[in-house]
């Protein structure tokens, strides 16, 4: 807790330039297609596929993060983990990213460096190249924009395309990124409380790190691909199952069964969750933040992969006439509902 | 003045993914290269060209712009334009842009309707293709982040090129923004002491255009390339004059020689930065925003178009030893000073 502090140098010591300069300096450029990185109007990228995907996400201190509880590390992290998540929806593979930042006065140099070590090590970790971005001032807060850019093998994989009878299927366990971020609220209030409190977050060490350090499924394609598989519609997990779900059949014109029983959820997930009263099946359904993949494998396809460890069924699609439901464990039907953008109500 | 206004519809009478449908539903895809537009997890592009260009611009309010003074069509067209001159600071063409959105509780929808009307403008005037977008909710004002991608004919120009003896060129007159600036500023604050004056905006029209409403120098490329002329080097005037002539000089290990009275400004421009206790020159070497192009062409290049409108010789590259220097009417050498970036100082 208590992770931002107000020590450390001055942004003005650096000037715009010079501080792009000592932010980004470091970055090496490793893909075959960066042509030009961080340093001129704009980077020169020439794609080695015919096809390339582009996706951007928007991160505002208060909204999506809070720097009380989230060290700027694991932000930057993670700011560029929840885009190159949306690039492997796509069935692609992510090549380089775009970052701009907004910083308001009470960030020092300090801080900017951690935040750019935690994008320089996922950087690393996902290979891909950073090759541009933008530092500007801010009246209140840090503000994150990131762009990443990759590259389609055939073709890319969309939220339209699942058929009648595809088996929908998710990449890993669900819920505990909300359930992490419960974690870390209590801890973060007690702490305002009683500044001489030691966080305990070592009996939720998963659900913490799914909250604060997600990772995104880079895994699934090369493990299809194997297969010789090609799913026939794909999401990310950012907004909970539900969500996900009712998006891909709005987009394919279909209904879904999604079985209560057949969710994974962790069990540091279950326990952490009733410990905070909540229902585990809600922060798998509605929660959010998880990362993981949902997709749809026609029935033949889904039987190659069946015995592969990290391939989860989770329910299948219907006809759109049979609606969009959550078959409970005794087997009542609920409807499914999507989590609500609540924040501005 | 007083633009904006808080009746209205409330954000939350969508939800998150009502209101992007209804902010981007109109937005056609005429590029060639565009496979993919809103509503995926990603874009998907197939860009025609071998190479392509990428750029991102973070706007927030407060810092970038004042919506006291700035009405939203405006700031929406705005927003594109300074991302397109990017792309053509690379002489690229734009070909597709992302627009990510981040709004407080004070917007209604009509606000937001507005924003997005001035960027379909400018995606009509410029024929780039709206592809992607997010929108979320803040803390406190607008944050508009906007990526721009471009194709390259055969090769980029970068900021390093330029060569001893090149001329140093521009393409429009200078300081006209941020004089226009000052006009706006004046008004506004008259309008809050007295709200029943009414601006006085007309003898100042250009140069409060040219702040509302910039346009990005598309014209250029096609001039130069029917000469079959390439700069040797290239960038966008975003910080004033002095900054990016130090960029490229910086970048191609030259000096330069930039001549006072060789300084393209505005009758308009002149008068009003007088009127406000501006020197003119001032407004143009540091005032920034005028969104023309700064440029280096070989003397032998140089000859073939200066009979051409539209492209004003400023000066000359140097050898590095030379210096930086502004050379005054009376011809005394004054060093060139960058526009610091103060606002976190």
């Amino acid at each position: 807790m208590a992770t931002f502090s107000s020590e450390g140098t001055p942004i003005s010591e650096y000037g715009e330039f010079g501080l792009i300069r000592h932010l980004t300096g470091a970055f090496p450029l490793h893909q075959k297609g960066s042509v030009l990185g961080v340093g001129d109007d704009a980077a020169v990228i020439r794609p080695q596929q015919e096809q390339i995907v582009i996706t951007s996400d928007l991160l505002l201190e208060g909204v999506h993060f809070n720097l009380m509880y989230v060290p700027l590390k694991h932000l930057g992290y993670k700011a560029v983990v929840v885009n190159l998540s949306d690039v492997y929806a796509m069935m692609a593979r992510p090549t380089q990213i775009i970052v701009s930042i907004g910083v308001s006065n009470k960030f020092r140099v300090e801080h900017l460096e951690s935040l750019y070590e935690g994008i320089a090590l996922a950087c690393r970790h996902y290979g891909v190249d950073m090759v541009g971005g933008d530092t500007s001032s801010s009246m209140t807060g840090l503000t994150i924009s990131i762009t990443a850019i990759g590259e389609v093998g055939k073709y890319p994989v969309l939220r339209k395309g699942a058929g009648e009878h595809d088996i929908l299927c998710v990449t890993g366990d669900l819920g505990a990124a909300y359930t992490g971020l419960q974690v870390l609220k209590r801890e973060n209030k007690l702490f305002q409380d009683d500044p001489s409190l030691k966080p305990e977050l070592d009996k939720y060490r998963y659900v913490v790190e799914r909250q604060l350090k997600p990772e995104a499924r880079k895994d699934l394609a090369p493990l299809l691909e194997n297969y010789n598989i090609r799913p026939t519609a794909m999401i990310d997990i950012s907004d909970g199952l539900s969500s996900e779900a009712l998006h891909i059949c709005e987009q394919s014109d279909t209904g879904c069964r999604i079985y209560q029983d057949k969710i994974p959820i962790d069990r540091e997930t279950e326990s952490t969750a009733k410990e905070f009263g909540l229902e585990p099946l809600i922060a798998a359904l509605n929660g959010g933040e998880d990362y993981e993949l949902l997709f749809t494998l026609r029935p033949a396809d889904y039987e190659k992969v069946m015995q592969e460890q990290g391939i989860f069924p989770v329910g299948h699609i219907t006809s759109k006439e049979q609606g969009t439901k959550l078959v409970s464990s005794s087997g009542s039907e609920i409807e499914l509902q999507a989590q609500g953008w609540d924040a501005l109500k």
